[in-house]
């Protein structure tokens, strides 16, 4: 099979494609068209067909997509189409936040672990898991199978964090520390900043002012 | 002066590339071509050059670009040469990690209010900020001149709140709850969906495995 990179823009796109689709299938809609699809979630009909296009020849020209189909296949690509183990570093305000967040047990991302070394967290339970000591963190990736680690630690400790699930064999992060994080290349890092969303809202409300 | 959308994703790479330059302005560097912030930043030269080309002419053939009169050219385009009030409602644990969110502060937005309507939460103290009952909603929008408006609520209630934000003449909310909201067409609203970011791991890890 050809390798070819596949833009992260097209992949948060099919998130959003499929959540569409998921909403559709609730409402007992069969077939949908890629025009229909693009009004959904606000894009152009060729950006869709351009998405899809990445993956295969979907969809019967004049009739479009069947609903239930589709949203599988999105599912697939996606890797979502089975659960994945999250072990979170850090018990703080917000690792504990990630770790009752609901959105991720409804897209098949299941909170293993969540791991600390402050003695007043460690016991502490938060929804089905209890805080235990990162001291335990190889042990716990071997058993629950970690794929995801979440480093929600302050700036000054994410580096060694993040060497930590390295070297407990964990193949992804999901860094919402503000440090610029260095792993080797074997493992999939991926940085939030919760900022940027308020400032696509504070350019549009700039933006508009200047028109 | 003529008026153009500006696509979403551009915004984005405009605050990424805004992060990079504020970097290099620590580390004592003055100019930089189009190449470099692509290399930096891990996207082409081209895109670079075209995303930087919706708001005029900038740099120098050869030359490249002055650091630092890019840096404040692309904070004020984003609309953070100044400071923003953001009211956060809900003081639960994702409203109150997000009262404390170290990167808001550093890139201009900061926490004026936090609302809620448990009263084991009002008066709690939250960085600088004291948990205030949402019925104070309109008087605190008007004396802080709060701009956006955060949605850290149940799914149950988020579409109330947001109302209530709407009416007290907050002019955009971003939303982390996972109800799709109503809002008239003067509000800015810009939905979180944080299991996305898990969503672009799976599906490196799942892909990757296909390969």
């Amino acid at each position: 099979m050809k390798v070819f990179k596949i833009p992260e823009a097209t992949v948060i796109r099919l998130s959003i494609y499929s959540r569409y689709l998921h909403q559709l299938l609730n409402e007992g809609i069969d077939t949908i068209s890629s025009t229909e699809i693009a009004q959904g979630v606000g894009v152009s009909s060729a950006q869709v067909r351009k998405d899809l296009a990445y993956f295969g020849e979907f969809g019967t020209r004049g009739v479009g997509y069947k609903v239930e189909e589709l949203y599988g296949y999105l599912m697939k690509i996606l890797g979502i189409n089975r659960t994945w183990n999250i072990a979170i570093i850090g018990a703080g305000k917000l690792g504990s936040a990630l770790a009752l967040y609901q959105g991720f047990a409804d897209r098949g991302f299941m909170v293993s672990d969540i791991l600390d070394v402050d003695q007043n967290k460690i016991g502490m339970q938060l929804g089905n898991v209890r805080v235990e000591h990162l001291d335990l963190l190889k042990e716990k990736v071997r058993e629950h199978k970690v794929s995801i680690g979440v480093v929600a630690v302050p700036a000054a400790v994410a580096q060694d964090v993040t060497d930590k699930l390295v070297d407990a064999g964990v193949p992804a992060i999901l860094n919402f520390s503000p440090r610029v994080l260095r792993v080797p290349n074997h493992v999939i890092l991926r940085n939030v900043d919760l900022s940027v969303n308020l400032e696509v809202l504070s350019f549009n409300l700039a933006y508009s002012k200047q028109q």
